[in-house]
């Protein structure tokens, strides 16, 4: 066998390490596009170390570090307090790392780390004013109960917002998903919610909130999520969604290779459209790989912070068929055709296509 | 390179297709052994086709085939008649398959497809007595809104069900898991469930039951779900969840590697047992990876198609550890060190060793 093969087959296997981690964090099966709101169990999960479980009499959150005072609360004082509910769409910052060549070795998503609740909660912002931000406070660190080992140190996952990001709309202390109690795997009984923002910010099992006097630099802020080129590029921090728009895919699958067929005639497709920093202006769409584009009715989101909705019609001829879809937002940034490398696999936002036999 | 050389990289080496199965087929995370009922969200799932939306005020249920008197039924209609609620624990047959060498080219599961779930419905005996089987009527076929293709031919999920294992207690069409109505996941509006069974015979989405006057042959029975040594080999059906004991992975993970980090000193090993023939009477540890077993402690369990739960005792020293756990049933049936090939991967019982650096 020559090398390029060898190199080839490299790339497409996926590790014993890697399935470890596909087979406990749950990806978002695309057919569930069809749903305004994503399912609990449906909802795409990215948990780093072990789901702590939680006795909720005996949690308290503590605000502490650069505060004039500290503050211990229950679940119960949480709920006390003023309350949004908002449907916010999520998405991993490793969504599409497997389509990267070559990939990170880390979680090894394809498409389908995202998802949408309802989530509500008590807004952060007041609750720091509460505590009192002291003049040397620079950021907010929020520390889970979820602990592991990263480069061979065992630490609470852990990551830090400016205090401007603290003060914004929809920023939340969240203690409930689609109208119940966080399920365990989502954050029970608290986690945070940066709305526009890739989950690893939505620190989950909240345990402490710090004011700190200096930018953190701990393993998930400073050597994971960072846009690298190589190991020695220090790099720029992973932060809002990039703009993406995700197919469902029409008729039904192959249960193997998950090939859709689907029948000649009038096909309604339909899909998902959301940004981290503006809102979608345009959704479009190509039956033939990418080569014409025509566009495709986006529908108003329920938020700021969710997916639009989207649908075109196809007129479906026999044979092999390539659709694809790609998001404009108003910030003006549209979807590449194959997404910017980078060296762990972050914000992937290159098109989506999707194989289809027509018969 | 050497042909040995390629020949295991290709064994570990998940391909693009099984990762595609991964993503969207949730696995159990093992920590969430430490709780009895698994939340929605954590149980497993395999979903062949895609997951059907289904309108509730809609949908109706039809038993007819070789029946005196056809039923149609609504969700209401079921949820009046008596009802059960049980602790089942599910397993899918191709659990541990990926731990098999040479293994099916299937969904690739570890050892994390399982769950256990409060699930409440109606007894299925009766309603079939209600419709009146007629003397030609030999078995059940339960047939699934799920489509897709499988074999070059588009079809619904169907299993059948032998008239006498339809006649079983705890064998109930289902309408609610955990006190809420069924997740779409899972079934909604209702699914048959068949505890002691491995997970394939429980059909979700339920369209239609059919008395049948001759075996069923369709792809989900003749062809899946056998015990076959190749592909000549016409097999014997899976049916009985084979006795298993999984531990609560110990300490806390590496991200990457999941391997277990754990103080030195007194470690309580905690874990689940289970089979689908006869209650577990005996759960052995080892922490030397199975050169020597102690018993563990068995409690017993919430009903007879629910797992036991485990303890045992280990004195933790510095250095590296492989931790192991194996179930013997009250049939005589004990997990074997190793599996026992097939074609299919299924069924795969073997014991489970869980790596460990204590410091």
């Amino acid at each position: 066998m020559d090398d390029a093969v060898t190199a080839e087959r490299e790339e497409l296997a996926i590790s014993a390490e890697e399935l470890q981690l596909a087979t406990r964090n749950h990806g978002f099966p695309l057919e569930a596009l069809a749903l305004d709101v994503t399912p609990v169990g449906l909802h795409y999960l990215l948990i780093h170390y072990d789901i702590p479980v939680v006795d909720p009499a005996a949690w308290r959150l503590r605000l502490d570090g650069c505060v004039e005072r500290v503050l211990s609360l229950s679940l119960d004082d949480l709920r006390a307090r003023p309350s949004v509910t908002q449907e916010v769409t999520l998405e991993c910052a490793g969504n599409g790392r497997t389509l990267l060549s070559p990939r990170a070795r880390s979680q090894p998503w394809i498409l389908e780390a995202v998802g949408t609740g309802s989530w509500t909660g008590t807004p952060l912002a007041p609750l720091v004013r509460e505590a009192g931000l002291t003049d040397d406070a620079v950021e907010v660190l929020f520390t889970g109960l979820d602990r592991g080992v990263e480069a061979g140190e065992e630490q609470a996952y852990q990551r830090s917002l400016t205090l401007a990001e603290c003060e914004r709309e929809g920023v939340v202390l969240a203690y409930a998903l689609n109208g119940g109690p966080l399920p365990p795997q989502h954050g029970y009984p608290v986690r945070l919610l940066v709305p526009g923002w890739y989950g690893m910010a939505s620190v989950k099992w909240l345990d402490r909130i710090t004011a700190i006097d200096a930018p953190f630099t701990g393993y998930q802020q400073a050597r994971a999520y960072r846009l690298r080129q190589d190991e020695d590029d220090p790099g720029t921090p992973v932060d809002r969604i990039a703009v993406r728009a995700l197919l469902q895919p029409p008729g039904v699958p192959d249960f193997f290779t998950r090939q859709r067929h689907v029948g000649a005639g009038t096909v309604v497709l339909r899909g998902r459209a959301w940004s981290g920093s503006a809102p979608i202006t345009a959704v479009e769409v190509s039956t033939d790989g990418g080569a014409t584009w025509f566009p495709a009715e986006v529908a108003p989101a329920a938020g700021p912070h969710a997916w639009h909705r989207f649908t075109a019609t196809w007129e479906a001829t026999p044979g092999e068929h390539e659709v694809c879809c790609r998001a404009t937002d108003a910030s003006g940034d549209t979807q590449p055709v194959d997404s910017a490398w980078n060296l762990g696999g972050y914000a992937a936002n290159g098109i989506h296509r999707v194989p289809v036999t027509v018969r």
